[in-house]
């Protein structure tokens, strides 16, 4: 998988002079989108499916700060896939110094919808997706 | 009319230390939104009508900063609508010092849309709407 | 303390017709201002102190959906305070049903930091506030 | 000059099922400074010069959607300069059809100021910047 990389934009900072702390969410969102392009999976043919895949938590811890022009780096990966719910874990790097400082760590729980909200069984209407997630998911 | 006032939240601001140039553009939207429900039509009778009204064009000047905190006043009115085009003036007012000042100056324009993309002929349709916007429209 | 209601905007829904997950984030720092505030720590005081605080970390359950014009009520608690660290808790709720719903439940992890970035001693540089967020802090 | 790409993310998109209008004031942006680091005018350099360039008008035409996952390409060029003001002009293209699809022509204007707010005379200032905006600028 090719890491994504996000350059912080001059709207995405905030008056402490830094990357707004929200604006980290939207960059996980980037880079999920992204990873899931890259497993065959590009937004258009999730759409075409008929499959939502809203986000139902998440959990990040913020380590150090990035501003303007920064270079972002977001290795994604699937930490757990039950069939129901998806984990997906997230660690940014900032990159262009010496070496590269880590931003974030996080991770953004889903689940997957059809288009009246009802729970979809992945397993039986995208198996093929249902076993890539099943050999991403991490082995405990 | 109650003039629309918006407080400038923190995430609005930029690394200069002052709100971003585009979330006037946002600004702007919301007054719009109270404006048109102060006039009988909030946003959920519009969408009951069917009708949708895009933003077509904008004219912003802008004169004096805000930053987090600041409260600002937002003025709208009709400046021209002809049964197709609606063009809304906006002027933004920073309170809180010795006296008013003026932040912005703006237009956006309009045109009405049905679900399909076509345009709505609105004296036929929304004839009370219609009527309104015509006499609001400020005569040259 | 009075809860803080935020009126969700146009700007701040997405393509699946919801409040897009990362406004909520937004959200919350604005719910938090406005506790400050009712606290007597309005933004104004705390930058005259000095003292900044940043989000460490976040943690969220999205519960229901919320769109545009909804009025979503944010009550805010100090969950836990050691000195050092903080933490916020954040109920949100959308109104004008037939009862409220539940619509995200979070968390928000704050230190207190100087212009340098080095960690205040928040007992010592402001005794007040130290004793306001010792004696909020929920007792386990 | 190599025109930029920006991709539309999911949350740039709004609940009518496009880019909301007020994403492409910051697209604009994007390739502002794109355009200013291909003429050796990366943001780090001007900042180090001590020179802001706030916008102080803007003048948008949106003349077709883009949505989610979109490419929009956005043509930058020098329109005016007169030594104080300049005014940078776009042209953005949605990619990825039989043809470019024209979705936006837009300007912004811009002054320099140094880090107190007042007018920087470029022409002394930063001679070769000078030189490069008024060869750049289009010949009436």
């Amino acid at each position: 998988m090719k890491p994504y990389i996000h350059r912080v934009h001059y709207y995405e900072t905030d008056r402490m002079g830094v990357t707004h702390h929200s604006n980290y969410i939207r960059m996980m969102e980037e880079a999920r989108v992204d990873y899931m392009a890259q497993l065959g999976w590009p937004y258009a043919r999730m759409e075409a499916s008929g499959v939502l895949s809203p986000v139902t938590a998440l959990n990040v811890k913020y380590i150090a700060p990035t501003t303007f022009d920064d270079q972002v780096q977001i290795n994604v990966r699937v930490k757990a896939f039950n069939g129901v719910t998806l984990v997906m874990a997230y660690e940014m790097l900032r990159l262009g110094g010496e070496a590269p400082v880590t931003v974030l760590t996080g991770e953004s729980e889903h689940v997957f919808l059809n288009g009246e909200g009802r729970f979809v069984r992945l397993k039986r209407e995208q198996p093929d997706f249902w076993q890539q997630l099943t050999e991403l998911a991490e082995k405990v």
